[in-house]
């Protein structure tokens, strides 16, 4: 990136996080936001210099349009209209509506490759941005049949500056696929969440892991989430109402009571240890290759130190790790992952420690 | 638990994980199960003696009933012909049921009081279980209007023997309780589980932490999950009817497209913003109270031990941990959650020790 000039429009927690990664590159970057606020904190937090109003003069090599999916169209029209830069991309959660809207308003989709970095937080605004928000991750791009090789390259050399690994997908077939990753299960978990507001206080006080897992995203801002679902609707809505006919059909079931209706609820829950067994492990590999090893801890400084410090003297690598306090107690269980071949002799090195391992 | 004698009918992960906490405690243990091997694993695990067959000699303090919903009444009325002793528990996940059942079968229901450990885990069997499991956990108690005092002084002493906080609540109230917390949001999870079976790769390799959330309990064990389901079938379809009707009507919102249709799309969103932080924090506080400190750590051995003994050394105390892992790439983010008052310090502390620090 080194020589490159750089325009972000849209320093929320994306564009920003962009910037940052591609200026630790050594681009030469360019803010810009309707939001002065927004846009002053993120040239605070180093993420380049603020854009001048008015026509550009010379173009940057690349503009990266990180604005809600509503205003992706609009905010390329005038970018190309003040020659912003020499090819454009964008950052939305959705990817066929935005480039329609582009095509009808008459946009120069030569120079345009729609892009989607599979990255983000329930936290937003530049102030959450992070250099290697992408690392890793995903990066998904749509070129528009008119797109140039050289559009095509810039957004491609934008993805693996940030870390990420681009993936070029059709603008339909990405739609689909986060619907059904990322849109709908959003959707769910909100719905699941719903039904606690009218619980009483029993009810919540035996809520247990499952139920906080399953919620979680939804504390996320509704806000940035209408804005994709409206943008992703079909697609979503094929989903959910998939999702509402397998549950309403094992509510009816339940209801049912005989044997054979049980068995067909018992189909859905097969199914869906079938289904969340093709998810990829964090490593890209099966979420089933780790062994876990579980450790009984005194609720206070210093004993997670002394834990992975053994495990660095046995020589093992923690690939994951949970605390699973207790509730009003002084004691907590650490469940480490680890690779199959390192457990017992990570289990064995902690128990001549003094710890307590169980199994 | 000194001096008393306790007998536990079912040596599964429940069953073992009471039996190795009140021997702890210093409690005779007496094991049954039908299944032989699991029997053997138990006593092997030190989790007691196995019962003799036929009528009991001297009557035990308590039978802790640790068999499936579907057997509580019969497994009840079996142990109390055989005299095995002075009163009675159990520990399904529904109350109800069993409770209606073994009055139908003219059970004792002076001596019973019906118990359920809010404890679990995705894996189940005798090789699983802990003595630590109920630390600090709920664990509902339902006694029937017949129960002798005496009856509900045994199983509230076992729950406390066990490290968890008895809570008394009718049978009906637990579980429409648990249908919300539990049950219902079990089923959710595998419907969008379910879902996953027909993607492509590349939709699966767009996924991340949100779905991989709210997917985890579509792993568990159908046959055990629809026993309980079956067992609490009318509560559950409650719940399971009203997610299904709010997924088809916004499914059917976004298909309309309008500025007011997609309102109230949002409205379920903030719904679920609502109900998500009802649900208390891990120490039964609330959720929101910890700050997060993210740090960026090369994936080697003995990294997260300086990280901790840092932390230690700044006089903090890690609440909780999760680490994001960057596939195919050997750097991952460290997510740190501490009381807000202390995540300046660990940050300090971080960043002068050379770590990255982001925010």
């Amino acid at each position: 990136m080194a020589g490159r000039r750089v325009v972000v429009v849209g320093t929320g927690l994306i564009g920003t996080s962009i910037a940052l990664a591609v200026r630790e590159r050594g681009a030469e970057v360019l803010l810009d936001d309707r939001d002065a606020a927004a846009l002053a904190l993120a040239v605070e937090l180093g993420a380049g210099e603020p854009l001048p109003p008015g026509p550009a003069g010379r173009p940057a090599d690349l503009a990266v349009l990180a604005v809600p999916p509503a205003a992706v169209a609009v905010t390329l029209l005038d970018a190309q209209k003040r020659g912003l830069a020499a090819a454009y991309t964008d950052v939305a959660s959705v990817k066929a509506v935005p480039l329609a809207q582009a095509a009808e308003l008459g946009c120069d989709l030569t120079s345009f490759v729609a892009g989607h970095p599979l990255a983000g937080s329930e936290r937003s605004g530049p102030g959450a941005a992070r250099a290697d928000l992408f690392l890793g991750r995903p990066w998904a791009l749509c070129a528009p049949a008119e797109a140039a090789p050289a559009a095509v390259e810039a957004a491609t050399a934008l993805a693996r500056a940030c870390g990420a690994m681009p993936v070029e997908v059709g603008a339909a077939e990405h739609d689909r696929a986060v619907a059904l990753v990322s849109h709908a299960p959003h959707v769910v978990s909100a719905a699941v969440a719903a039904r606690l507001t009218g619980a009483d206080d029993v009810a919540l006080g035996l809520a247990g892991q499952g139920v906080r897992d399953v919620t979680r995203i939804a504390a996320s801002d509704p806000r940035l989430w209408i804005g994709i679902l409206s943008a992703n609707s079909e697609p979503v809505a094929d989903v959910l109402e998939a999702v509402a006919t397998d549950l309403a059909v094992a509510a009816s079931l339940l209801r049912d009571g005989s044997d054979g209706a049980a068995t067909h609820v018992a189909d859905l829950l097969l199914r869906g240890n079938a289904g969340r067994s093709r998810i990829p492990g964090k490593h890209g590999g099966d979420a089933s290759a780790y062994a876990t090893v579980q450790v009984v801890i005194p609720d206070r400084p210093g004993e997670l130190a002394m834990i992975f410090q053994a495990a660095g003297i046995a020589q093992v690598n923690i690939e994951d790790v949970t605390i699973e306090h207790s509730p009003g107690r002084p004691l907590g269980v650490l469940e480490l992952s680890v690779v199959p071949e390192q457990a017992e002799r990570l289990a064995a090195e902690l128990r001549a420690r003094g710890w307590s391992v169980p199994g």
